[in-house]
């Protein structure tokens, strides 16, 4: 068996089968196969596609690369969420204790994202004292006292998927749904939980912008977990505007302690209460049984007696944090030294906030990371006081700024006024549903 | 400017400017672009194909990586000659000669080739004495005093090429118009001949099988050339079956001084004869003037009268080798231990001799090299004694196998015989004429 032949047959539309995707990535993991035909393999797939039986074989490959994380000696269901990644998408932080709160076993592995803003370990860690570095031993007993953790994910567990990865990223060979599928789900096999619930995204702010190439990615992480024994649903969800109001690390954590310290329809339902609820009542059913709507229910009551808030509570505490962050986000989590408003240009309807636009002013801002290595700052990002739909008049605040330095500030709030569409002729426009589509195995 | 950013544009479908190109290829060599984004970028373009300019742009960038000969102490018209390679093409060999004896002063800079046989460095190599490495200087006085001379390229000629072309080999990328057409070219241009012919070859044999596509890449090296100034001309010529009927590098030469010991139509001209005529007869039009039926009139006279034979001598004796393999080449070059008879398993007319199959015998003989660093057998190799159209009897003489054993000899000559068609129905086939088509700017 030859790589560069193996190759060729991928170039020339050819299927590869397991034992020859083996072959090339343990080849790469142990030298074998270089860095350069592994990433012309990678875009040979990337242009020509995968098959399932390809990302099926792939998936498994990537797992078997490492440990995985045994939670037989926890009792009763245990969920894991993952999310593709959008901007302003905050929903571990309620998805978390929502299933901690109803009976479910919530055991969250994360990895240390790229991305305009931080991943969910960036915005926990805000949390002054949050520890992610959690043993096994750690993870299981807080997730057995309190219903819930969210820990950092060992080096140990799928290696070959970390460094095929670092190559995808800098060959342009990132968006392929095969490898997009057999990444994350190998993650979510490796990580234990009997059921999986996933947020794919769809939209300007995501990996994939149309519908129906995220919802075949859905499907196709379905039908990876299934095979693989477990249960899983996927929700395809809507990034074309960010999903919360709070962009960056510190802010997205305030938001979400502010909406479970209301009633989950206080104010108007927001879009991110929506997509939290959604994901937890379809993988709580999917786990517990019963119907979706009944759990969402139940949750909802969870969510406005407050018993969500305190397995939020819980977890912190449990991990290290200031539970405090509970009752005063804004006076336990870091702020930034400046904050300005960014006023709308003009009257008139909003009709988009455009997601990634909306993720790279707070990337400038200091809030994400552009290598593995660099710092995210938590607390500056961007406060958005409008969503598409709303009426605004000339001047009216479109976001707070939180910078650190003046002309920082000035920078984002210039480039927001540009960003979001006022449309002056003020038709209505109805904000879209967050939740697109459900894939179920 | 970043790397992964200029491969995303490739991957979809997108231009690169000759500045970006220059920034790719020039940060690959000085480790800036690494290995995987350079396989990435290469495999999106043999997937995608790069335009024009950027081929264009391309070769251009290989050329300035490194010098060029300067021809300009030559008087009179300087060519120089260049197959895409087949098996049992030893045109070089008769095509060098020739172009001296008509007065053409042929330069030619060859490569240590991969392949089923080695390159013509190789095969004149099998000549006892004969030294390839040759200075500027030695080069540029051969061929004032003969007419022609071969050398070994430098390695000071296209850098960027010589380490783009390792790449490509061990990532599937090879088989692209446009790098092809810029490897090739750039070599060219930098051996420094005012005229160019090429010999691009269609079929079983070749890089390419499609007449189509080898007239695009043959049409796409004209243009190169006719936009760096010079003058080119390109034969599209038959690789469904071997050329010559020696296949292997001693073996070849011995034909090729066979042949020019004899009439141009002795025996039925071969078409080998044919394609080395017409390659120095559109050279040497283009160069000097004149109707190419003209020009090949004067060749074949030169042919008949020993001219050119006397061209090859007076060539091989100012390399160093020894002058009287132009006299008795079956006692002057390397002989193989084993020679065996491949014998007809059945009788009826060839309908064919795939030549893809023809040189990997010959590869497995010892004749060609896999690896850069190998050595080749200068003597083994096939005698091929029958070609597409002949009818044969049973146990009629298919080829002489020159091997290092009998167990190799054996095993060539079986697979010969499975590989050689023959329709025992017995219609009639022609012979397919071998030059196809003709390319000029």
């Amino acid at each position: 068996m030859r790589a560069v032949d193996l190759i060729g047959r991928k170039r020339d539309r050819g299927e590869l089968t397991a034992q020859e995707l083996a072959f090339l990535v343990e080849g790469y993991l142990d030298g074998g196969v270089s860095d350069g035909q592994m990433a012309a393999l990678l875009m040979a797939g990337v242009l020509n596609g995968f098959t399932e039986a390809e990302a099926l074989a792939l998936t498994r490959i990537l797992l078997d690369s490492g440990e995985s994380l045994d939670l037989s000696r926890l009792r009763g269901p245990t969920l894991d969420k993952h999310s593709t990644g959008g901007v302003g998408d905050g929903t571990t932080l309620l998805v978390a204790p929502l299933v901690a709160a109803a009976g479910g076993q919530l055991v969250k592995l994360s990895g240390r994202g790229l991305g305009h803003t931080g991943g969910t370990l960036d915005k926990l860690e805000s949390i002054p004292g949050f520890r992610t570095a959690l043993s096994p031993d750690e993870l299981l007993a807080i997730v057995a006292e309190v219903g819930c953790a969210v820990a950092a994910q060992s080096e140990r567990l799928v290696p070959a998927d970390r460094a095929l990865y670092a190559l995808r990223d800098v060959t342009g060979t990132v968006a392929s749904p095969a490898l997009i599928a057999s990444s994350v789900m190998s993650k979510k096999l490796a990580a234990g939980a009997g059921t999986i619930v996933l947020d794919v995204k769809a939209g300007d702010g995501a990996f994939l912008a149309s519908i129906e190439e995220v919802e075949a990615l859905a499907q196709l992480c379905v039908r990876i977990a299934t095979a693989a024994g477990r249960r899983c649903v996927a929700l395809v969800t809507a990034m074309d505007e960010p999903l919360g109001r709070g962009i960056g690390n510190a802010l997205e954590v305030a938001e979400a302690v502010t909406l479970l310290r209301s009633a989950p329809d206080a104010g108007g339902r927001s879009r991110l209460t929506e997509v939290a609820l959604d994901l937890a009542a379809h993988g709580l059913a999917l786990a517990q049984g019963g119907s979706v709507g009944e759990v969402r229910a139940t949750l909802e009551d969870h969510w406005a007696s407050g018993r969500a808030l305190e397995r939020l509570r819980a977890m912190v505490a449990a991990q290290g944090g200031d539970p405090a962050v509970c009752d005063d986000p804004a006076g336990i989590l870091p702020a930034a030294p400046v904050r300005r408003s960014a006023p709308a240009p003009a009257a008139g309807v909003v009709t988009a906030v455009p997601a990634r636009g909306v993720g790279e002013i707070a990337a400038a801002l200091g809030a994400g990371r552009a290598r593995k290595s660099d710092d995210v700052d938590p607390a500056v990002g961007l406060e958005l006081a409008v969503e598409v739909g709303d009426l605004v008049e000339r001047d009216q605040l479109l976001a707070v700024v939180h910078a650190c330095t003046e002309a920082d500030a000035e920078t984002a709030a210039r480039r927001l006024a540009d960003l979001v569409h006022i449309d002056g002729a003020g038709g209505g426009v109805a904000p879209p549903a967050p939740v697109l589509r459900v894939v179920r195995a």
